[in-house]
């Protein structure tokens, strides 16, 4: 398989997805942390395409939004008129194209880059025939359009469901819808397709009979059922996103990490595991994910955009936000929010604490209940915490503000101003005491509420 | 199926429950949230019985306890003499009653309102039959009584799995032991039934056999499996409630909700989620949830007794308990919870913080690592944050008290008296410090510790 | 089946692991908290064996230190030259002892005490047969040696998948590798098996032959799938961790607690439940933990080391960790994080609070916010805090520091010296406003955003 294969791409993303039952455009429901149709450009963009147009009708800006910087246009759809219409809507945005085309559907991502380039090498190989269609072959294929092969991997027939006869629904050789054509046969071919039937709809698998009336074949390429399931409404949506973890997990796996409860653990589309990791129970990854080798991520973690250095301990009950890097030997303890934060070599950050927009110098421990007020309602501001530093427990740090190294803050204090390295900073009255005045007060509480 | 049909319920709830190996009453225990019997009793209540009798056993103060002010009344059993016995216990409060009676069990919740009405109406329908038993066809059908069906849905026999042949065994239709039966039949019948058996127990499923002599059909409408399935161990309980919760994940995500991981969301019997609500994995409702539109519950949050806005965020790691309305647009974060609190529209509890007995305005900003002192060891005292205040991080409020509209607190101050719109207020001593201090103590202890 | 019967164990753990890809020793994986081999040590024990060898290679010490004190000993395998050459190298260890002698593995965890046992009855029994094998009927049993049965119990011929023919393959009762043999016959065996094969190794499973030509017989003792399913990879750990805990957890509910979701709740080889303790969905039990009866683990808690007093009400989100003991009728709840702690009847830690290295009177209210100040960057020290005592919120306890019986600590302090009994202490300032501040400060930061 060529890497330098030349060829375009149409992607049909101009259906409205009612069944989804969303404000938001079905293409880009996410799995896995990324909306649907990116993931399906990311695969497409393992083969290099020349030229990426998307399809689209309602919901146009938010697709463009989604897809904006990824050099991919998109062409409109007005009304729903079916498949080949749809497909034709991308001739003008193809004119002077006359290489292969492949059209997939945006609500099908996980097509493999390999099967994508198995189809143009087959549109290009033996026989030179006019399509190649992506099957499967699903457990349940009850609903899907059939093929019926003749010799070899050509297609004698397909069939949609509702018109195959008994014999025919018994194969379960599906048409997945998606294809690969030449750019030159596909917009003549589908100048040809017709209404005539009960939808008045135009169908781009008509194609295939017009090929074959020239003389071309029509060929199937055959995938996993993975890759052809397509998304129509949130049950699937959560179907193909439970297929897309258990894939992961069984990867992860693999790679030398341990999961103690795979099915509890959801990762991004991008999070990277080392060797040796541990991940505990109960534990959500989000996008921009790293963990370095020997790191234990225990239950009840949530992380996302953060790097995480080797043999850290994060949790149980870590909450990390983007922006995040943690070095080698950290430690991050219960009921701590990071986010922004920068923490150095061996240092801890234990329990109920907030640290944002801060960094934290190697073998600093802030102590429980530290808080970084690192906004003052307009501005966020920054907190530097030095190395080997100690931040006594309930300490509020209001940024901008700096802790110099080897300093100790006193326990409960706020601090305003930059401490020195080496000193120690606190912010507190004297204690004081009223002896009995706890014995008077529940003595008088409890006359109160007799009375 | 009329709405205004007439008749009685006597629902038996007098059976030991000893495999629960529990304290607690086994109908008492709970699934989504809400104890089996009252469960029961919102199916029945569907359709408008006019009588409503628990027959009671042992725990019979719990059981009444559960269904006070639900016009139901109780009738003892108090020797454990079979199901036919028991329902007799129910003839003296249905004297006077000579309507349809439902027999139901309080350890099988899950009959549908729309079932029960079937067997009323079957009841009451072609060739006036005297009895009218729900069957289902489970998947294992094991130690269920079977049913051997003569002309269309006339029963020819009933058989205790214990004494049915292997043909008979290979049915699977199976008794469910609910029954409609008029009043003076049943009580009739139940009257001949006798104890001549290994148990020495009066059976209700005699009076199949009991009608048969006077002429009179059996006849059987079927229910769904799910309907018939009763609770007698703690496995049973656990995977009952898993099917509870399979069903109504499927509902919310055919209602327009995206759940990442459905399996690992659990949802109380009244949880009420609006369209394109998405709800992270590992997220737990309590009873009396509603989340409006748009809303998102991030991973790990635990919600109980709350109204919840529109396009509202919560979490992850949010506890929110009862008493509390979050506006359109409020963010509550992680490590916070609320209780009886009433968060105004675009107001934001990011982190670490206690809001209970409280009103906050819109817009409003709770800095982290603030604590509503709500609670001094007899009452309870209100909070009230005005409009557009900002609570510096790490301050405790010490009700009642409270900030006026646009004040700021300053970070880490205990706040004893009210403040005043747009003001600011803090309460902090001077920031001190000792230069070195830090370097000597450190030299010090690690003397002492190489002594 | 007798608990003095004479024996001793051969473990082999010289297995590389590779499939792994662990630093970690493959029999040191843990499941359910616990390294294999220890598991596996613990039900040797269960009968009293006499001598216990573990054949190692490399990675030995990371074995020696996990099994220092359980009376074990060790035999190098220098090199991997197969099963029997293994087992050879305990003989040294053995020497002088000429009793059976059980052959197991270190990565099988999972065998019964009670198969143990019937396997060394059955070499002293009918018969008296050279060598036992453990096998079993696994469902999948594709790879596995294949057993041909002879007459009764007696093994015709043992055969390794690869060169077993289609009708053996058709045969599902596996060879375990586990096996009972006498010492005298299994060494003098050992010596005559040879490696004239393709790998070059010396098999344990030739000893088989080696008997039959000395006239003596193997015969099988079949085990549960379960107890014969080994370890090879981080897919495999988490299945057999997964089948440990469904096991675990079918128990759980037999003995009478509630687990709402069985399947999100993970225990460790030794947690105990009493009886009507409720768990909730998305808990897990590190070691050491007792739950008394009627307590309730709400959602999202994380719990080690810790004995959990009766009706106690822990979480949800709480984070216990070892040494720590919670009387009758505590309640712990969100946010909080106990060590080492001993909290005592009826005393209150119910939000965002760190207490460690501290003990808690009974029906103390501990205050949201309170953190024990344990820590100094040197040494660990104790918080005191006496019966009815009353701590007010966002309290820092500076250690080692006490709190007498009945005292008062006001919201926001933080105490050093030690508060006598029913006293009142209290370290604040006077809380000061300046009027209008924070409308002034708002339309300042406003301009400077417009600039």
């Amino acid at each position: 398989m060529s890497d330098q294969r030349r060829f375009a791409v149409v992607i049909l993303a101009a259906g409205q997805g009612t069944r989804m039952r969303s404000d938001t455009h079905k293409v880009l429901h996410p799995i896995a942390s990324r909306p649907l149709l990116l993931h399906l450009l990311d695969r497409v963009d393992g083969l290099g395409a020349e030229k990426r147009v998307v399809v689209v009708g309602k919901g146009r800006e938010q697709v463009e939004a989604a897809i904006a910087g990824r050099d991919t246009t998109t062409a409109l759809q007005s009304e729903q008129k079916g498949t080949g219409h749809a497909v034709q809507q991308a001739a003008e945005a193809l004119s002077g194209y006359d290489g292969p085309v492949l059209i997939l559907y945006g609500d099908t991502p996980f097509v493999e880059t390999e099967t994508l380039g198995r189809m143009l090498d087959r549109l290009n190989g033996d026989g030179g025939p006019g399509v190649v269609v992506l099957a499967s072959t699903p457990p349940d294929p009850l609903k899907y359009g059939r093929i019926i092969l003749g010799d070899g991997d050509r297609i004698a027939k397909m069939v949609e469901y509702k018109d195959a006869t008994d014999e025919e629904r018994a194969v379960r050789l599906c048409n997945s819808g998606m294809m690969a054509v030449r750019a030159n046969d596909l917009f003549r071919w589908l100048d040809r397709v017709g209404n005539d039937n009960a939808a008045g709809e135009y169908y781009l698998p008509d194609i295939v009979n017009i090929a074959a009336a020239e003389g071309r074949d029509a060929v199937v390429i055959e995938g996993d059922p993975y890759e052809t399931a397509g998304v129509n409404s949130r049950a699937e949506l959560a179907h193909l996103e439970l297929e897309w973890q258990r894939r992961r997990r069984e990867q992860v796996l693999d790679e030398g990490a341990t999961l103690i409860d795979p099915e509890s653990v959801w990762f991004a589309y991008d999070t990277k595991l080392g060797r040796d990791v541990t991940v505990e129970p109960h534990v959500v990854f989000g996008p921009g994910v790293q963990v370095a080798d020997g790191a234990t991520i225990h239950a009840f973690s949530h992380i996302e955009g953060a790097v995480i250095g080797a043999k850290a301990s994060i949790g149980p009950f870590a909450r990390i936000r983007p922006g995040t890097q943690l070095a080698d030997n950290t430690k991050v303890g219960n009921f701590v929010e990071l986010k922004k934060a920068n923490i150095g070599e061996g240092a801890k950050v234990n329990h109920l604490s907030y640290v944002g927009d801060a960094s934290v110098g190697a073998k600093a421990n802030i102590g429980a209940g530290t808080i970084t007020c690192n906004y003052d309602g307009f501005g966020k501001y920054r907190t530097v915490i030095g190395a080997g530093a100690f931040i006594g427990s309930n300490t509020a740090l209001v940024a901008p503000v700096s802790v110099g190294d080897g300093a100790v803050i006193g326990a409960g204090s706020v601090i305003t101003e930059d401490v020195e390295a080496d000193a120690l900073a606190v912010e507190r009255s004297e204690q004081k005491g009223i002896a009995g005045w706890a014995k008077r007060f529940r003595e008088r509480m409890t006359r109160k509420a007799a009375e």
